[in-house]
């Protein structure tokens, strides 16, 4: 069985987005400078590009709301997603949502399915498509806080950022007291990879 | 010149130490967690064995008066210091403070000088004793708060925890923007070394 996991830049003080997020910012203020000078760097570094690469290897994607839409947008309306029409996922990608909306099939093999009833049947359907491939949870913060809470995150792989962002949403608000284990650390010249499991 | 530097065992979610900093326990609730599995174990990592000697390689060392005695005790008095007749520091350390004190001369070399007059006055005075050798900036987190907002620090040395705090006291709070530059990322088994310059 594939592994639940999800991918995040982080500040040093703890943040995976700035304040004031957005439909024209949707990483909040600052939050793109988690992202900055190695994400889009040109050329890239080859640690980077390779654990982005690993980081997209799944056969089905779980995201909250606000990563799929402007978050105080009417998106189940006609809103396609901030992705254009190839999106990056290339496989069913589910969305949490409390609006009931027909599936949306993308270019690429991307399809965006709303699931209403929460975070266990989202990853129940994921499963199902998924098979033995890794089921990748996105954002936001609060989406990756409920299945850390509901004990169903296997692992945190986190990018963390030479940056302090003082403000902004945090990833590990109320939580409780998960247990985590160093798996792997990936150094890149301008940002560190660290891949944590998730005792269970 | 010396670098002036710190070197702070932090949370994932950004924390030196938990909430409830007491005599009995001077990191908190969970506190220790940052340094379990890897300050003290047996046998010591390489890694971490050759990053705490190179931490330690300091002319002088600037703390708060929090990392030398109980939080709210006076100890000024005839408090000697959380470690016992040969502190670990083998040179002079400058205790920030309100409490004038005369000097206090424990074994090994280590003579703590009782500083009233700021954080500049005490960067001036171990700058002094430190001559080209580097300065060590302790805890706790306000001291080192000071410092970066001062623009005094030229480094900080995280190591980083695969821990969760949840509550306590954050490294980075109110310290504005400092710009960092990742320069060195030492993995070890249980917890990962990053070395950041503050950029000027």
């Amino acid at each position: 069985m594939g592994l639940v996991r999800c991918q995040l830049g982080v500040s040093l003080d703890g943040f995976m987005a700035g304040p004031d997020q957005s439909v024209d910012n949707p990483l909040g203020r600052d939050g793109e400078r988690l992202m900055h000078g190695w994400r889009f760097a040109e050329p890239a570094d080859p640690v980077d590009e390779a654990v982005m690469t690993e980081a997209m290897n799944n056969g089905a994607y779980i995201m909250g709301r606000n990563m799929f839409g402007p978050i105080r947008g009417e998106w189940h309306g006609d809103w396609r997603g901030w992705w254009g029409e190839d999106p990056p996922y290339h496989t069913p990608v589910f969305v949490l949502t409390h609006h009931e909306r027909e599936p949306l099939v993308m270019d690429g093999g991307t399809t965006f399915h709303f699931v209403t009833d929460g975070i266990e049947s989202a990853l129940r359907q994921a499963r199902e498509v998924a098979g033995d491939q890794h089921i990748g949870i996105g954002g936001g913060a609060s989406t990756v806080q409920q299945f850390l809470r509901a004990g169903l995150l296997d692992e945190i792989h986190l990018h963390i950022a030479p940056v302090v962002l003082g403000a902004g949403e945090r990833l590990f608000d109320d939580v409780g007291d998960p247990q985590l284990e160093q798996l792997e650390v990936l150094p890149a010249s301008m940002v560190t990879h660290i891949r944590y499991r998730v005792v269970h």
